[in-house]
């Protein structure tokens, strides 16, 4: 097979829609050379939208370098784009007869050695496979939209395809990043499809019945099983909702509801004991090499740092949180603004938090950059006291950090409570001198110098601050102009490891 | 009610289990007093064990901090904690009759403004009123397991209920940093739990007929369309896939699979014009607001938000993208070894990637932190050049940073390459000062200087490095003397802004 390590690889996409467009971006952002087929007139702008989509997202995924980006050409017949190409891909639409016409071409022109791999979303290889002149080469790799984003592809093979041509097609597809799951038995529409049919049939029903909009649909998925099923699947979910019974104890409690009208689909395999070994037993082999606490742990961490992401984009689960977030810094009555701040001739209060289990690094404590995040934020809430908040930055003004000096002075693990203090060491013009102390229960964990200029977001360049903030920014100084330069002010990197 | 803003607020939890024990967490995490009634010896335990699970994960969900944590108690009888409580929630056993019996108890000596909310996962709340001498007090609360981070909780009512309660009651379990879904039609399981039922019998058949293992469900499950659902419901995601054409192209193109064996589920809503109809105009009221390729960017960037998440864990999805990266350094021919640099007397190249769309800031540039935690990339990179690897590290040694000084010199936009180049300008001892320069196309982008200590994982205190290690820097420092002292080095906070 053509399959050298230097050389380039090649690729043809027969089907350029949502599902062959993915695919170009994902083969395209591994360094292969892709050649496009397809009929329709706007097929060219739709690949290269899909493109542009994974190239903005595909890149950084990971944290290191693609190979450099290959060629991408629109071939003007089928026989153009398969004539030379390593991997053929099919995606047209989901039409038995459609598919077998285009597998049957494809075969008259590609490569004899070349790997031909059906998108199908539910056709068995079997079927696709018939009146082929070489069956052997034909097989299903079913990916997800977007394809070049989500790792799962679903392999599926028969007893035509040789192992050794399997095992190749997998280390091609994980190759480009993917997780190729070999199915051992061809079945319509494979595993996960089966599952979504399930899903979008009951929810058909819902819907049907008046008994849910599409959004309340969604807001229960996303908000509750969508969350779970992103980290840790249906049974090790479920393994853990057995308490300490495990996979046994939640089929026997959960099992009785298969015979309830819990679904309008309601034909259910019988579970008698050989069933329930069945699943309890797989269950033990796929995840009892860990106990159920260290699995707890490892779901509830995955969740914060899941949802802690959502938070960030204020997405799904993410806005629900921040709401909260909103509300209890209401109740609690944070200070958002200089003229509620009792004495202005002390260190700010800017940040109060609780270290998440996101923060850590294989050290077992904060990592060095979350300290920076600490103080961004506490810089951010130095910036809403003095009245840079988001209608002024919506408004065109902002600052930018131009330098930061961090001293760490002692270790912050996850669950501590950290808190901020800021005193304003010098402001005039669009300059900002800041000073930021971080103490959990009385120990001083760190310290930050920070310069910052005030700049305009049109010219990227600096700017007075509006008349309302340099007032402010004034205040603050004269107060703070009492308070004795902090130890550890205006050092150098180093000093402190000095004799002083 | 007793519900004013400042009085401490009492819940019974009756029912102390997985689901019973989550909420406790999440009560009591929000400043209320709790007190758990379940006659299982065992349950004191468990619900500590929840509790303490919740206590790890939920106070640094959010970025504000919660109320002081409220007290925990447990009563020796159901009338000793439910006699002061506002709030009472029944998470017994999912048996109709035992749920009966326990809201007739709890309604005997319970308050009679408070509500009693049922966790049920099935039974619909008519049923759950049955014989109660106050039905209207009575509703259903359904959350998910862990209760304390998963914001869903299925809120269902009869006519029976006051909307004034209900909108009490939703206002108590916001309160709790929850979602609460009102649906407005009664039925068996709800919403969600219908949803998974039906995936729950269509994985029994996968298993029973030997086509997939638990392990490959549940590989199917988060690899794929469990990442789409952590940030985008069921329909939105159609609604994408639809292409320009959306929602009711969605159904044109993938209608005809009802009708085929995709499920063993068969039964199915005809899809009629008048369906059809329904869906798209509620997708299009959820989701018309957004066009679809801004609607397809923020799907993108959540997901490459969810996956880095999971990447930093190594869980799930994460796994295949860290095993990918190995893959692709190993191909790349990525240094790791002090022997495999060519020219020691240059500044050492330790990181170059493309910086990911979740390191952006509302200024839209990489945020400050991300700039330290990429030469934190590169400070690691420096490390397992000098010999300082996981292996190193599992032995118990390792460096912490001590000091660092960040210049900001330019913007830096997601999906720019960025290089880091290293260069030691001292090392002795337990000492180590590194000097990192950060460039973007031929700019330089931000400089940092590093003070590292070695230090006994152990101990925690700096102590001297191996003898393999210092060989290592030693040799550095020598071929890096010559360098000239970089431009930037050994500065203060601010000297850059004063006239040089």
């Amino acid at each position: 097979m053509a399959q050298s390590g230097q050389a380039q690889r090649r690729v043809a996409l027969v089907g350029g829609g949502v599902i062959g467009g993915g695919w170009a971006a994902r083969f395209l952002l591994h360094g292969w050379e892709v050649r496009v087929f397809d009929p329709d007139p706007r097929a060219q702008a739709r690949v290269h939208e899909i493109i542009a989509h994974g190239r903005r997202s595909l890149p950084a995924l990971g944290d290191v370098m693609l190979p450099a980006e290959g060629a991408l050409q629109f071939a003007p017949t089928l026989a153009a784009a398969v004539s030379e190409a390593e991997w053929i891909q099919e995606s047209v639409p989901e039409r038995l007869e459609l598919k077998q016409r285009v597998l049957q071409e494809i075969e008259a022109t590609c490569p004899p050695e070349a790997i031909v791999a059906s998108s199908t979303s539910g056709f068995v290889p079997r079927v696709l496979q018939q009146g082929a002149r070489h069956p052997g080469r034909i097989l299903v790799a079913h990916p997800f939209n977007p394809v070049y984003l989500l790792p799962l592809v679903e392999v599926v093979a028969t007893p035509a395809n040789d192992p050794a041509l399997l095992t190749h097609a997998c280390a091609v597809l994980t190759g480009l990043g993917m997780f190729p799951l070999c199915l051992d038995k061809e079945i319509e529409a494979h595993i996960a499809d089966r599952l979504l049919e399930a899903v979008w049939r009951e929810a058909l029903w819902l819907i049907q019945d008046d008994v849910a909009t599409t959004a309340q649909i969604d807001a229960a998925i996303c908000l509750g099983f969508g969350l779970r099923w992103a980290q840790m699947g249906l049974f090790d979910t479920y393994r853990l909702a057995g308490g300490p019974g495990g996979m046994r104890h939640f089929i026997a409690q959960f099992g009785p509801a298969l015979k309830w009208p819990w679904t309008r689909l309601m034909e259910v395999p019988e579970l008698t004991d050989a069933l329930m070994d069945k699943i309890a037993n797989q269950s033990d082999a796929q995840s009892g090499h860990m106990d159920r606490a260290t699995m707890e742990r490892r779901r509830d961490d995955t969740l914060v740092a899941l949802m802690r992401a959502l938070k960030a984009r204020d997405v799904a689960a993410g806005g629900v949180l921040n709401r909260h977030d909103a509300a209890l810094a209401r109740a609690a009555g944070v200070v958002r603004h200089i003229d509620q701040i009792g004495d202005l001739a002390r260190p700010i209060p800017t940040l109060q938090r609780v270290v998440p289990t996101d923060w850590l690094d294989y050290n077992g404590h904060m990592t060095e950059s979350r300290y920076l995040q600490a103080f961004a934020e506490a810089t951010d809430g130095f910036m809403e006291i003095i009245g840079c908040d988001r209608a002024y930055i919506a408004a065109g003004g902002s600052y930018f950090t131009a330098e930061t000096h961090l001293r760490h002075l002692a270790e912050v693990q996850a669950g501590q409570s950290i808190a901020v203090h800021t005193q304003l060491l010098a402001g005039e013009g669009s300059k900002l001198h800041l000073w930021h102390e971080m103490h959990a229960g009385g120990v001083l964990l760190a310290t930050g110098e920070h310069f910052l200029l005030h700049v305009s977001l049109d010219t990227r360049k600096s700017s007075p601050p509006a008349a309302r903030l340099a007032d402010n920014i004034a205040r603050l100084a004269r107060a703070h102009g009492a308070l004795p330069v902090p130890v550890g002010a205006g050092r150098r990197v180093g000093d402190n490891a000095r004799p002083q």
